[in-house]
């Protein structure tokens, strides 16, 4: 039997500390209110209030995901680790969470497009696309894939947060999104992000409850 | 139409060269060679090659929880988003990977114990942790709670993983965990983190395959 620990154990008072926290550390003077609350969302997810010089938000874009989200448009998610995070109480409109990486086709799609599973599944999103709001949490691929979607004809989201992480081409699928410019965005510069930080994103912007 | 965007479409391509950038940049020199394997993924999950030198292996970590892996012994999950990160096929013995926080007395239990949720839902891993691989990517208050059930009698499990993320708690709870001594231990010290993190570490240790 060690000595007992003392620590926290009350859920919203541990919220309470942790965003007053990354409120009083981040440098959060360059966003909006409604971006703060996002990206306070955000450093939480990752543990580094660093990671807020990375976040860019495109002009428009929580507005408009917020806006989506209110209209009970769907959010598809490019994993299912994002899917699976998305905290479905929050959410304004019982929003569909949608992932089709499990999809029995994919497989065949991905040989057939020459591309990952992620970026294949992509393709079973199309009759969903139209005003959705997109999760991209994992592969670069998968946001590469997008612009080839919207090049050929995809309707258009809402808004897209652009997060995938990495080592090869994840920096490079974000550098592209924000050239891209077809659709709101949010993103994290360079190789850092991740399924958390997607999910954290679509947490904060499906309810203003801190 | 914009101009189409060049990136690598292989799966195992943008693996192979993944693991290889992180292996020319990482300093990986202090760990042995089992335990490179697993650095290189959680790496690998963050896109941080620096969060190296916060990782820290107790003494027989990789060999007790690949060893409870190839038993067939239940990889216990603090969250969802762990639970259904890991990929199933290169688990070793079609191992239990249990979550238990969507059972329905686990909101009662909390209130009973004066904890959170996540803690609560620990006391339905008890018959289940004799030798099992503990994985916690979320909370502090999981990794806490884990002393509590030990110092009160509860089944002693293979390895932890303890990896939770935040600003109220983590950095405290894997100083703890550190203390302890009592379980083999993966940890990243700190406040960073991280349900991507944990899985890593789990798919990384239920294969070879690189």
């Amino acid at each position: 039997m060690n000595a007992p620990h003392d620590y926290i154990r009350d859920g919203a008072e541990i919220y309470r500390r942790s965003f007053a926290t990354i409120r009083s550390e981040a440098d959060l003077a360059r966003f909006a209110p409604d971006e703060a609350r996002v990206a306070v969302r955000v450093i939480h997810a990752c543990g580094m209030v660093e990671v807020a010089a990375d976040l860019v938000f495109s002009p428009g874009f929580t507005a408009a995901a917020r806006s989506a989200l209110l209209d009970g448009k769907p959010i598809l998610c490019d994993s299912k680790m994002v899917a699976n995070g998305i905290t479905r109480t929050r959410l304004p409109a019982d929003n569909p969470v949608v992932c089709t990486l499990g999809e029995p086709e994919v497989a065949g799609l991905a040989e057939m497009i020459g591309n990952t599973r992620t970026a294949a599944a992509m393709e079973l999103w199309e009759d969903r696309m139209d005003g959705a709001v997109i999760a991209i949490g994992n592969a670069p691929t998968a946001l590469f894939h997008l612009f080839e979607m919207l090049d050929a004809g995809a309707p258009t989201p809402a808004a897209v947060i652009g997060m995938p992480v990495g080592f090869v081409g994840a920096a490079e699928s974000k550098e592209a999104l924000e050239a891209d410019g077809r659709v709101p965005f949010l993103t994290v510069r360079g190789r850092k992000g991740g399924s958390a930080m997607a999910v954290a994103a679509i947490n904060a912007l499906a309810s203003e409850q801190e």
